[in-house]
């Protein structure tokens, strides 16, 4: 893997993508995958792939394919998912249990370890065989099972005291469903979900196709 | 508002959330903003957002600000948020619930019609004011609302029949949370949601930072 180069957004973004398609590629009994074979099952056209796998490096054999073992392991390691990071789902209402039973963050390497809500009638229950704890354990809990990675699914007006909660329990990242902007310390990573986007670009390309009819 | 002209997908993503700040900040009595503000309330860089929004027109004066009300009503009418798309949400569990009680999909100015569900303990029961109808009721259903776009959060091995039969029914658009790939015809306006996203962009800053402190 090359150091210190600057990779699109755009491209780190595909790469899930890319590693999850492979997998299953395997998992079929493919050794060997063409960029044209590969954009057909993403959705995704062969030149984007080869430009977005040369800019880490060199990966595959003109004429021959992309070893699909072998970019596995290489996808998984530039996303860093060979660290196997702990994650925590903080909030297990309606949102917070799917994301607790989304299967595609087990495929990815992902352990969910920990569950926490404020609710004295959802502490205790069990999800994705993870047992739900109260907020209030928190800090010890962060520490015993070694939790790098929080991910907030409260309502917006609890986001904030959530997010301070989890940085002074020792998380490394958090990844944030509340539709609020959370301020962290610099040295932790925070990446902002937010959902509506994908709805807004849906309605932005249907109003365009509305246009084009006109 | 100009027509013809390409619009990058990142400036496209980052207009919802122009559009959500500027509407609380309107909210919080601003007539006028500058770009310098509005990045620091969005995250983004002044930079980004005068090329963002000068990239389809010419919003605000130099030297005083964006009106905030005039460019909320830009950024709607680019997105297509005035037409007021009527949606329905198919599969009604964790995921599918939590999509149907989101509140910002309210405050985007889509109204939330039908929800749909296969199972007889689901059908009937209420969410977020909407009455959960048969799967078998699709087709009339679509017709009768005007439904222009599907939310499919059923489990994967169901995603591609229930976005035949949302076709076939007659809705514009599809908005997939299912972890897979969907096929559907070229009329069809689909945008795959992929939730391991952002955790994989997480673990990728996450991998450098370790990196950056060897």
């Amino acid at each position: 893997m090359k150091d210190h180069i600057v990779i699109s957004k755009a491209t780190i973004d595909r790469l899930p993508l890319y590693f999850r398609t492979l997998r299953l590629s395997q998992e079929e009994g493919i050794d060997i995958i063409s960029s044209e074979e590969l954009g057909q099952r993403l959705g995704v056209t062969p030149e984007q792939i080869r430009k977005d796998l040369a800019s880490f490096g060199q990966f595959g054999k003109k004429g021959v394919g992309y070893y699909v073992r072998e970019l596995i392991g290489n996808i998984g390691e530039i996303l860093g998912l060979h660290y196997h990071w702990n994650i925590a789902v903080v909030g297990i209402g309606h949102l917070g249990s799917a994301l607790s039973n989304y299967q595609n963050f087990t495929s990815l390497g992902f352990n969910l370890v920990a569950l926490f809500d404020a609710s004295p009638e959802v502490i205790g229950k069990t999800v994705n065989g993870v047992v739900v704890e109260s907020i209030d354990r928190m800090t010890e809990i962060v520490r015993d099972r070694n939790i790098h990675i929080g991910i907030i699914a409260v309502p917006a007006v609890y986001a904030q005291g959530v997010a301070d909660k989890l940085v002074s329990a020792g998380v490394a990242g958090i990844w944030n469903f509340a539709p609020i902007k959370i301020t962290v310390p610099d040295k932790i990573r925070i990446v902002n979900e937010d959902l509506s986007v994908g709805l807004s670009s849906l309605s932005y390309h249907l109003s365009r196709s509305l246009h084009e009819n006109d």
